[in-house]
């Protein structure tokens, strides 16, 4: 049994390794965010963190750190370590070549291929191995690739910004701005992180947004429209950034083949995809994103996309900003109809977290 | 000037101060709530509160349990003591004879009789006198006096429960239950500290409530309802409870005397009060509260008296419990409309507080 100061010990190691996996936030994907760390006599040896799918894995570069300072020391490591050949050998294999002693994992590996044979083949060379320290954080760093392993769908949040009376735009549409500069920096922040973001034609519309990453060293995510009738304007800015190929535009089968090829001339992507009740089906979109890597998408809105996400069950977890203003009555909601005829029947929002983001409330909350 | 530990040691008393305030809560009106602690020696010798309107203050009540100790101590209270005739003789005179050393005070009494003359009597008395220490908690204590003793019109709390998407109730309009127990809980906790609760005819008609105060010892405020056209059914439950003389309904100029008279005969009070494009004068309706004592007002609904009640700018405070659900646009709107056409023209709300109750999230803001 681990003491109490060494089990505090041990947090701290495991909350640097976490430190260190999201560094790479956003460029991992379809692999899950790891961080590392191997600790020998109370000093830290090495450090190490997954920086890209098909590169190192985070304990080999902390393994490459450390070097013959591996043998005999504790690894600090945030997710099981792999016992498959994927596009790199087994880490379990190259810990037990280094003399590992003991580990310290975050979680099991929710990837099939793993699912506890990685700890299996540890324990099995005579390796101390312990799990669960730190888990609901480390569980948080893989959330979305924990849903992308196991369903192969990607992990969905939809965010919204809007009054506190839940309202996104006045009754005249006017809507800039709702949300403070400091929750409009943490979605570049987001976009940077995640794999797509998705909006409506509606949005598109309204707003001819860019919906790309402007923080220094930001990448850009895939940038989904949903367009069943294929209405996007030929000169919306989505169409004309420095990226196209980043841009799909999600339609239905009925889409004119002629404007389809109008805008595969600008080097944008159209999906053409089946229908349900006239609209885009979500299944097969979200297949379809997981099939080109996408463990994430940020639903971004507007209203009736939201509301339809929301209907057809396929958000994980919601992000919303509040404004500290009211609007009325009169101003636009923030999710469509939903035909929910009972209170009693609402969406029931779980493990709810209350932040401030400036001025603003952001509200957090899983369904 | 007093040491860092002595100042520590101020606020501590004059936190347990507050906390002897509060015990009147909803007790005091038209007066505020007033706490004292009387210190020698680093000892407490006396502690006082002020109980109700016309009872001694909290000072008095303080020197009253330290007798002879009170001499040469050190008088904690959260208000300036005042130096006026009211229904009471001037507690500055009494903590002189007494022979009080030191006062440390958390703030200035905002009533135009006082407004720092008893700090001038103590001191001209060669009283050491020290205010502004825990200044903001024992502001907050007389927010709803201030405002009442300097603009002659009550402190008005607007609370509205709704989804995390602003609504009320469903499309068929079922609104049971949207907040949870301790939310429900938390409202009679404010119907036993308010002076009046007020709905408009709408919540009447829908709910039938009581307005009651259903905690053990609680009393009950007086219940307001706006009834311009005075369309209360003779069998409201607000019309049959054993205090029918605290409902109060306010109606307009032309409401039929037949009916007026029929309503009075259960011995409830009916206010004819002048309309405002058809409505009750929120004005009129405030200054005839005020006449009968009434410090402070919590409004409970609906979504259209709420609108009203923001758009003549009568509302002081918020106090927005949100239940962890989504119900969707086709809900019933948390507050009707306002006519706002610029989102930048949205009320602001200052001083944002969050918090939790239970499972529902609430949001305290000023206007």
């Amino acid at each position: 049994m681990a003491s109490s100061r060494e089990l505090a010990q041990d947090e701290r190691y495991l909350r640097l390794a976490c430190r260190l996996a999201r560094k790479a936030a956003g460029r991992t994907s379809p692999n899950p965010m790891v961080g590392a760390v191997i600790v020998r006599g109370g000093k830290i040896v090495g450090r190490g963190y997954h920086h890209f799918a098909g590169g190192p894995h985070a304990e080999i570069n902390a393994l490459k750190q450390a070097g013959a300072k591996a043998k005999g020391a504790t690894l600090y490591i945030t997710l099981e370590p792999c016992s498959h050949h994927g596009r790199t050998p087994p880490c379990a294999r190259a810990l037990i070549a280094a003399g590992i002693h003991h580990v310290v994992a975050g979680m099991k590996d929710p990837n099939p291929l793993v699912a506890g044979r990685g700890f299996q083949q540890l324990r099995r060379a005579g390796i101390e191995v312990r799990s669960g320290v730190c888990q609901s954080e480390c569980a948080e760093l893989i959330e979305a690739f924990g849903k992308f392993i196991s369903q192969k769908t990607p992990f969905v949040t939809l965010k919204l910004a809007a009054t506190l009376d839940g309202k996104i735009a006045t009754a005249s549409g006017d809507s800039r701005w709702i949300s403070g500069e400091k929750s409009r920096a943490l979605v570049h922040q987001w976009r940077n992180r995640m794999d797509a973001v998705l909006v409506g034609i509606g949005t598109v519309r309204a707003d001819d947004p860019q919906l790309t990453c402007r923080i220094p060293k930001g990448r850009n995510p895939y940038r989904v429209v949903l367009d069943s009738q294929l209405k996007i304007s030929p000169s919306a800015q989505l169409l004309r950034l420095p990226d196209p190929a980043k841009t799909i535009i999600a339609t239905t089968e009925g889409a004119p083949a002629q404007k389809i090829r109008a805008l595969e001339k600008l080097g944008v992507v159209v999906w053409r995809l089946p229908a349900r009740d006239g609209q885009v089906a979500w299944p097969a979109l979200l297949r379809k994103l997981a099939g080109i890597g996408v463990v994430s998408v940020l639903i971004e809105g507007g209203a009736a996309v939201a509301a339809s996400a929301l209907k057809h069950k396929i958000v994980d977890k919601l992000e919303l900003f509040y404004a500290p203003k009211i609007v009325g009555g009169d101003g636009a909601a923030m999710i469509a109809s939903l035909g929910i005829g009972k209170m009693a029947h609402a969406l029931a929002l779980k493990r709810v977290k209350l932040g401030r983001s400036g001025d603003d409330i952001l509200i957090s909350a899983y369904l």
